[in-house]
């Protein structure tokens, strides 16, 4: 007997998102210990996996676990103690969160605000951080909820030429779209499994620059959260391998089996065909008649906002596309709520087919 | 294509211990939006299931999304502020890490010590917390670093005449024996899904007692540690459902499954199980000429330690087995290091054969 609930859904919202059936298989692979020989080769070989989405050689690579917010907070708990000032450059939800965790582990939030769906100039972006000299700085990649792209570079330049790290929110990018880690200088970068990855929920992956760690060893106060400490889980899963906690093995299974599938498809292609599913579906709410919310140039390529038409209750869309198309979408947060909505064009739901069956269904469902 | 390194091992360690194939395909089931009603139909479930376990009516009973560690985590940050006298019954590797985190998030820990191995009366456990007014307990009802069991209503009991909170950690203890949670007084359990419910590790279930919910409600500072933060929890798990993080989907569909083998088999009958299994394996070690380390009375039934007879080198035993039986058991840790094995006999392992078994390929171990 199995589980017998769970309907098939076809998950284009934020994330969860779409699985393959080969990487929900490996999770009935049975159990190792979790210092196991075999495990320690899962383990490893997941690392090496996430080096190349992530694109960095930071040795300091690894998937913590729990899942992507579990990964926002081992970034922000490790690298502000109390009175360091934290600059968080604030467009959206998630930025806001980040500046939540800043102030419950004491740091000194500097929250430089925009309007919900817009990003941050280099220029500008380095005249804040200029002005306030932030020790650490944290800016969201792919804002998932408002659909913004916020380029990196800049940032992380400015904040280095102010002896500031550089942490980089990727939970929504990170295997969908080019991270580029180490060329655009970011010190630490997390995110989740189950957005771009097409993996379930349950770890998030974090990478550490060498200077980033330097830092952490220079750090006189152990890190306030045991459970999320860097430094311990460097022990767990370098040598010596010293047990910290248990790590979810199937969960390990499943990323490395979506790692696989990654690089069977191979990194390139695969954002380009993030982007041209994107493409289409642009050109097809357009032709709808509907609004993207995020200017061209700054969406994200898999997590598409949209306008809600005047008159349009987005519950009852959203309700009708579960009931009788089995989709799930998102609605907006915080003061895009009722506003937009956020629909994710990822994993194997990025072809000419998924943004096709999609498009159908979402204009039978907006009446 | 699916994963094809792990081997097929009998997991008599410490944990992850042996899961039932059920359990692995409940995994298969396709994900759900982590909002989706069906998921919250699931989660219901899991509590529904979790407070039988933990024989509880708490309304505040459910799953952190990380491992056994999380949960002591979430139950140290949500329960000590800055300046709470933490008392914690020290007597193994995992009352000593509560009192890490204790100190780690501020509280002036008084560690009550014995040698590992021993446990605590009621009388000398009442004498300790009228001296030392603790604001907050802590015990390890079930030391998976020494095999003792640490009966818990004397502590409860005068923690409460005290006006303190406490602690259970049931991290080994859950599904293979009886917590009676609300019986006993215990204010706050928490516990891990690989051990005795026999599920992959990656939830930690967790119950609150309305009392310390209050007490918690009470509290001025928001707790350090957003990710585990149980009123931020509470908004979500229940009513309205408010968006905290992404719940690790395929982990519940496991522990549902797992706690419905529990509920299929019996929560008595799974308990006089392992207890059965536990004394046909203590005699026949004792038959083969090894000492337990804990003495009769005080034994944790799932999780045995035996002492390492001298001259053996116990790595080269564990190996052996590994290699020619493809079983996992743990060695000591700490003081105990080299000093005892510790042979977790739990859930599908915990029978005749089981125990017959492994106490054959043992003494081959052994030479």
């Amino acid at each position: 007997m199995t589980v017998s609930y769970p309907p098939k859904r076809l998950l284009y919202g934020p994330g969860p998102t779409q699985v393959e059936p080969r990487v929900y298989n490996s999770m009935t692979q049975p159990l190792v210990g979790h210092l196991d020989p075999c495990f320690l080769e899962v383990v490893d070989e997941v690392r090496q996996g996430l080096r190349r989405v992530f694109g960095t050689a930071n040795e300091m690579t690894l998937a913590i676990s729990g899942t992507g917010s579990a990964g926002m907070e081992a970034a922000i708990c490790n690298f502000v103690e109390p009175g360091t000032r934290l600059g968080v450059f604030s467009a959206g939800y998630f930025a806001e969160r980040i500046a939540e965790m800043g102030r419950r582990h004491g740091a000194e939030v500097v929250q430089w605000q925009k309007p919900w769906g817009k990003v941050f100039g280099d220029d500008e972006g380095a005249e804040l951080i200029e002005r306030d000299k932030p020790g650490t700085v944290a800016f969201v990649h792919a804002e998932t909820s408002t659909g913004a792209m916020q380029p990196g570079k800049g940032i992380c330049d400015a904040a280095h030429r102010a002896g500031a790290l550089a942490i980089a929110d990727v939970v929504t990018s990170l295997g969908a779209n080019e991270i580029a880690a180490d060329a655009n200088g970011v010190d630490i970068a997390y995110s989740c499994t189950q957005k771009g990855l097409s993996c379930p929920p349950g770890l998030a992956p974090i990478t550490i620059s060498a200077r980033a760690m330097e830092r952490l060893d220079r750090r006189k106060d152990p890190v306030e959260v045991w459970y999320l400490d860097l430094k311990l889980l460097r022990e767990y899963y370098d040598a010596p391998h010293k047990y910290h906690h248990t790590a979810p093995v199937s969960m390990f299974y499943a990323l490395s089996e979506a790692l696989r599938a990654i690089e069977a498809e191979g990194l390139e292609g695969r954002w380009r065909r993030h982007l041209e599913a994107h493409e289409r579906f642009v050109a097809g709410v357009q032709a709808m008649g509907l609004q993207m919310h995020v200017a061209p140039g700054r969406r994200i390529p898999n997590l598409n906002t949209v306008r809600v038409p005047a008159g349009v209750d987005e519950r009852q869309v959203r309700s009708r596309l579960l009931e009788e198309d089995g989709i799930e979408i998102a609605g907006g947060l915080g003061p895009l709520a009722g506003q937009i909505f956020r629909i994710g064009i990822m994993g194997p739901l990025a072809t000419a087919e998924g943004v096709d069956h999609f498009l159908g269904a979402f204009g039978r469902a907006l009446g």
